[in-house]
């Protein structure tokens, strides 16, 4: 791909030299790849311990280099948010990947089962009868495509909203000659990022208990769910103890961003994973003696979240403030006396998943060192 | 590009094909061929009437497919936020590119001499005389690099802080053997987006008179600016009357995006330009009595302004909110009644700058028919 070479281009002479990480050009996604491969682990043996199957979601990395270690790791397959990040990892033969959002017009039903043909195991989720109907008049016999029945845990994005259409929607799937049911996916967003663990687990167990009644519902009707897929990083550990779900869409365990490291994953506050993502940048105007400016900005985090925090290169208790689409403040009493034009100040990844999409590739390194160069293979396949 | 033969391998087939924008898998940023095209000519036929010189801003549209119409109107060459930003465009063959920011780091440095070489007509800006000595140790007298000061209006992002520091840094690049003093720059990002028109001219009426001090002293120093360059979509008519700029730096008139729309351009409130940037999106979930969910979130429109408003393919006075990475509410009472799955609705942008840097290509029409696929050539080229 272009995008991977151009950052090879430039960069790709300084693998292996050490301390290459400082001769970056700037804006850049670093990954610290000891601290991923200890998440990836960490996760694999909890979900192995928890007897789980491991379905990483890949919005948070959009990376078949990243993908491939979780497979490595015991992963079944990964998830992905759009067909556009499915085709972009089955590309990188990456099997089982699972389409977490329903797809529903004509050209993207169409790429659908191209993409089913092709890739062993795909499945996608519906909430809908209409589009079951039409995921089925374009399916064939001789390929089923996997689906799943989306719930909507209360927030009205997608998802069937009563026991009573996720009964009809299963039987609608399973009556299909075209579409295997698969089972439930019931995906909690809004929990996973409850910082309070007391206050978390509350709303989790309170989103479980309506899940098991979904599932005894379809239980009933003769349609017990062979899959119930959902959780996430800030909800796993509790949906272990609960033991409902037999899949998990872990994300941002890999990386860890800003929103992740708020919230307490476990009672006692002991965070099983690491940061991982970073974003160096470096001075490039430094006029004034509260504030340096970087060479990151709206461009180089997305916005959704709070401004990333600084981790490295400024003062102990120094803060970032965006100043538009290509720079940034960095801010604390007298840093324009320690800090010089062209020092690098490292920052912290707000919110992973929408940050990563704004970068052609990650650099990936070990302590200092540029250790490889890493295409962010689905970056922009929102389609 | 890999880019845009992905976008071309999906819709290449629909270019020509009346109605065919309907056809577009989404999300999709469309452009309005017609309304682009009066935009260019307005501004062209107003720079012109005004005896200034057009060099507008491509940190807007990234795209060397635009900024060839733009030259093609008249305008002298392209401004760039970024070196990156100038790589793209050069490649596109387009010359007397201008960078906005300062070049700094080492092997940025590197990369701008190697840009001088071979790009005709290209300047950057300098606030700072550790970096002015770089560019100078940098550069050789053979092809000279052209050098703009680059004036701070008050928001401490880049540029030097007082006119005995700008004309200290003219005397030091009027100096230096490899670089050429071009003149001042002054931008008054902040003063653009005042939405009151009378507010903007009291704002920008005492950042002129500021800058005319400036442009005093540097004369008196024997260091009279060739040329002063500066202004933006929000102020130009006022710039205008003031007779200060000799050259603007006009942007976002070409796409007028939700941040513009709401301001009033000229005295009497009528715009002289139109929007002419949208962003497709269909239905994919409808549940609920007063929301439909679309596939365009956080990945579709940059969040550093206000969410993007409802133009089309919903009642009137619905609204969008975002719901995540890939998806967004669209609500209005009653509105699953009228939309179905798969439906269009047509959105604005709410800061196309960075709404932009998220696609890799436009998708151009001709009232509905797609006349054509361009690549966004500087998609991510913040280094």
């Amino acid at each position: 791909m272009s995008a991977l070479s151009d950052d090879r281009r430039l960069h790709g002479h300084l693998i292996g030299q050490q301390g290459s990480r400082r001769a970056l050009n700037t804006p850049v996604l670093v990954l610290d790849l000891d601290a991923l491969e200890r998440n990836i682990a960490a996760m694999a043996q909890l979900a192995a311990k928890a007897g789980v199957r491991l379905r990483p979601h890949a919005k948070t990395h959009k990376s078949v280099d990243v993908a491939r270690r979780q497979v490595a790791a015991g992963a079944f397959g990964l998830c992905c948010a759009k067909l556009g990040e499915a085709e972009a990892l089955a590309a990188g033969d990456i099997a089982n990947l699972h389409i977490t959002s329903p797809v529903v017009s004509a050209p993207a039903i169409a790429r659908l089962m191209a993409l089913n043909a092709r890739s062993p195991g795909l499945s996608v989720v519906a909430d809908h009868p209409g589009n079951v109907a039409a995921l089925a008049a374009a399916a064939s016999p001789d390929c089923p495509l996997g689906v799943f029945v989306d719930i909507d845990p209360g927030i009205r994005r997608t998802g069937v909203a009563s026991d009573a259409a996720a009964v009809d929607l299963a039987r609608q799937i399973d009556a299909a000659p075209g579409l295997t049911y698969k089972g439930v996916q019931k995906y909690c967003g809004r929990e996973q990022h409850i910082e309070s663990y007391a206050e978390r687990k509350a709303a989790i167990v309170a989103q479980t208990e309506a899940l098991a009644a979904t599932l005894a519902a379809l239980t009933a009707a003769g349609l017990p769910p062979p899959v119930v897929t959902g959780s996430g990083t800030g909800t796993h550990r509790i949906d272990q103890e609960l033991g409902v779900f037999t899949e998990w869409q872990v994300g941002s365990y890999v990386f860890m961003d800003d929103q992740y490291s708020a919230c307490a994953l476990t009672e006692d506050g002991v965070s099983p994973y690491e940061r991982s993502l970073f974003v160096d940048a470096r001075v490039v105007s430094a006029n004034s003696p509260m504030l340096v400016t970087v060479d990151a900005g709206f461009k180089a985090f997305s916005t959704d979240a709070a401004p990333p925090q600084v981790v490295a290169g400024a003062p102990e208790g120094a803060r970032f403030a965006f100043m538009g689409d290509e720079h940034g403040a960095v801010i604390a009493p007298g840093i324009s006396e320690g800090l010089s034009l062209a020092d690098l100040v490292t920052l912290a990844v707000p919110h992973c998943d929408p940050t990563v999409n704004l970068y052609d590739s990650y650099h990936v390194v070990r302590a200092d060192t540029l250790a490889d160069i890493w295409p962010v293979s689905a970056r922009g396949r929102s389609r």
